[in-house]
């Protein structure tokens, strides 16, 4: 095979991209600056090298000298008490990027897929997670917060990182929560499901 | 005009029907059995005196004999002490269906416009309702529940609601409440915005 | 039933329209001014007496007095040696509205369906298109327009057309011809079908 | 800026590509094998030295060795008689793909911009274009075929090479042709526009 051909299937497993827009991609590089596909093989090929998972909360930063831990993670003014708990990276963004939480993360890689039990530990960063969440308690942890999307592997994750940690949680003080449920934005009541509408009455806020 | 173009006329004043559409429902119409053509006419013909508006919440209802309000209305198994207050006929109908709210309703009739000022009283309803509130408070009303979309309009009736009843409800013990807002069914949390965040924050609710 | 569901269920059973936008209907009319309804319902009742199929070409028009045949058929400026065959009422209106065509149509009220083999003459209007071709031969009918869309119920259509005519086409001078294949309106070479490529390569156009 | 973000950057620019699926692509390859990383990074560094435009119809293919001309260009059995000139290397696949032309190509590279003028040969590879022309034409070129998107793009880029060509093609007995139009595949009638009927009709083939 050629190799416009190779690079042709190599985008094609890009995720989202069929192959009309993977061969668009190659007809980009080839009309692209030289300096722009230099720079982009170069990031590419030293990722492994410069981007690692820390050892605290396993989300991806860039590694800058001998660091083993993120940012946030080596941040002295958030919080220790808390520990909220997400499914990937871009979760984790996502919330940072609402600016009102200030506690630590853990990130579980990936949601845990429907087929597998609930008392599975063989997932990874299962045990990852006892461990964290076992140092974090002598560390003072106080709530966690178990931060899954409303969909049904979300609210399966939910169940099972409650079973996980339950040995925990219910010999210690630690409380642990899930998110709000409601309207959110942009909900519309004329066609929002049954839940939702359960949910936003069972929630319902008393004016200030 | 002839008749063809007279009828595609009239429904292209349907909600979100565009000319392709009203044609498709013309030749729909001319294609189908003279009784459903028939039965269709005289259900629109005659809906003015067989569909009126409930004397209590203001939704429609099937006018039989000679009844002045609807069936939830008159349903005495529902608790007077809680009102909810919906735009839309088609926002209670949400509400009903999803078989947790037991108390009446208030049907505004629409949304309160943007470009309306908060302490308008000149507004459809806005007098009925004041009304219909002064008249439950002295039948047991304990809560009032607003209940409208989360989009710029909704909270724009909401806000307006609160402003027009303020008068009763800050001399009344009566309380005040919004639907509950936090992740809806769905809700991805890498593409929720930060005000879903932030709110299903601060509404984050314990594990039993 | 109650009124308001019975004229819910008629409207879902218009093209294109699910229970939502057929609840939405239901209030648009109940908000509606009842001038709009009487009109509308009058419009649907009397469609029948008003409306006719033209004895000549089968589309629909306008019945006025007692005319039989509609404005096309019975303008004399419209050339009798050219019959386009189209499958439906809006198949002609958006020939027409091409400004193009100065002949005369047969409109079989539909396509024919794939299952059908191509020689039956059960399907609606067979009969009524072999008169009517008799007729026009009679006539100075030169040529027979097979206009259809470019899609497998058209072709077919068109094959079985081709073959119910053959034994009136294949002896005597009247010419068969079907719509020009290419490039439409907004065809991007890119994203072309080798169908399409094909047919425009095989059409080609010489400059001027 | 962080390794992250700067290869979200570099993603930002693929064509079609917002932030969101750019973040994907980076969390894509953070999970991806290192040989894939690998092998991508590897295949866009040396694009440049692996693929070529070809000296003669400028397309792109893979560099072997000290080929300067395509593999279309340097098979023989393809006709010298017929020149197709297209805008971009996706337009010429698309042909390849329905395998019906058997002539030689040019790409342009880009369609003609609207703001420029007809007469312009500042465009890149008008220069080289008319050198193609004029060196096919001492081999025996009898035609020519635009084959452009038939959108204002390719139409404004068939006008301004025609005029570029004309000085040639008139004072020759090279002929020019543009692609067929009419119906394309999946053409509906009832929703085409009057420019497509009209070259559908114009352009109407006899049954054979």
């Amino acid at each position: 095979m050629d190799h416009l051909h190779r690079l042709h299937e190599l985008f094609r497993r890009f995720p989202g991209i069929g192959p009309r827009q993977a061969k668009r991609f190659v007809f980009f590089l080839l009309a692209a600056p030289a300096a722009y596909r230099k720079e982009l093989a170069d990031e590419i090929a030293k990722l492994e090298s410069r981007v690692t998972t820390c050892t605290s909360c396993y989300r991806f930063f860039d590694r800058r000298s001998t660091e083993t831990v993120c940012s946030i993670c080596s941040d002295r003014s958030r919080s220790t008490e808390s520990l909220m708990i997400v499914a990937k990276d871009v979760d984790l963004e996502a919330v940072e990027k609402s600016r009102v939480y200030t506690g630590r993360y853990f990130v579980l890689g990936d949601t845990i897929p429907l087929f597998e039990g609930k008392h599975t530990t063989s997932h990874a960063r299962s045990k990852e997670l006892l461990t964290a969440v076992e140092r974090a308690a002598k560390n003072g942890l106080r709530e966690i917060i178990l931060a899954f999307s409303l969909n049904a592997e979300g609210e399966h994750t939910k169940e099972s990182i409650e079973a996980l940690l339950s040995p925990i949680t219910q010999t210690s003080s630690i409380s642990v929560y899930t998110l709000g449920r409601g309207l959110s934005t942009g909900t519309e009541l004329e066609y929002s499901d049954s839940e939702t509408i359960k949910n936003a009455l069972l929630s319902k806020k008393k004016d200030a």
